[in-house]
């Protein structure tokens, strides 16, 4: 199993980062968190471990009723919530990958059979706005 | 494998949390993110969303060489960054829960064996933060 799903984009990572947030919307997805990672080496361990990296930021994403379901059945899960998507981009390289965490590893690592219809809702609205993205 | 690394406090929630975040930072780890889950709920799906999960705070701990190094083995690894911490209080319970993720789910569901020396690193630290607070 993929512990991501994911597609490319060609265009500038801001509006890479836009884009992804619009569509995480659509699918009924709140931004909880935003981590730019690249800033946060940059500022703890110098400039040059933030430029090594590139661009790379990960955005918590929550669906809120999927969210109460999920921690009905399984108190524990905040453990892997929210939802992170990566938004990153290599040095040196034009495309932009946009990655979410794979739900089904909810299931999977929790081995709580219960939550597979939640992972499952989860997976299809992430898919749903990762296919809308795609180049 | 479980997938917590947990304890226990007899102590009010706020005190339960401060507490939490002082032992991350004596292990090395910033919180770089905060999620109210009970507030999150409360806002999004009516006040007893809120009432009936209890105060639920998802913390995003990040020790950032260790981070820098896991993400320079495995690009991917942002989906499952930064470790969370849960400190959650059941409603009418007087036992607060402190639990932070295993990390070697990171080695587990990647299959990547490079990032153990990674995760065995970040397990001892998040072990000792969370032995440090037990009863």
């Amino acid at each position: 199993m993929s512990i991501a799903l994911s597609t490319t984009l060609r265009t500038s990572f801001d509006d890479a980062v836009a884009r992804t947030r619009e569509a995480l919307a659509e699918q009924g997805f709140g931004v909880l968190t935003e981590i730019d990672m690249r800033a946060t080496l940059s500022k703890k361990l110098g400039e040059s471990a933030g430029d090594e990296l590139g661009d790379y930021l990960i955005l918590g994403a929550c669906n809120p009723p999927l969210a109460q379901r999920a921690v009905k059945i399984d108190r524990q899960i905040g453990l892997l919530l929210p939802c992170n998507v990566v938004v990153r981009r290599d040095p040196d390289d034009t495309t932009v990958h946009i990655e979410a965490m794979n739900p089904q590893l909810l299931v999977e690592v929790t081995g709580e059979a219960k939550l597979r219809p939640v992972a499952d809702e989860v997976t299809a609205k992430l898919q749903s706005a990762i296919d809308s993205l795609g180049d």
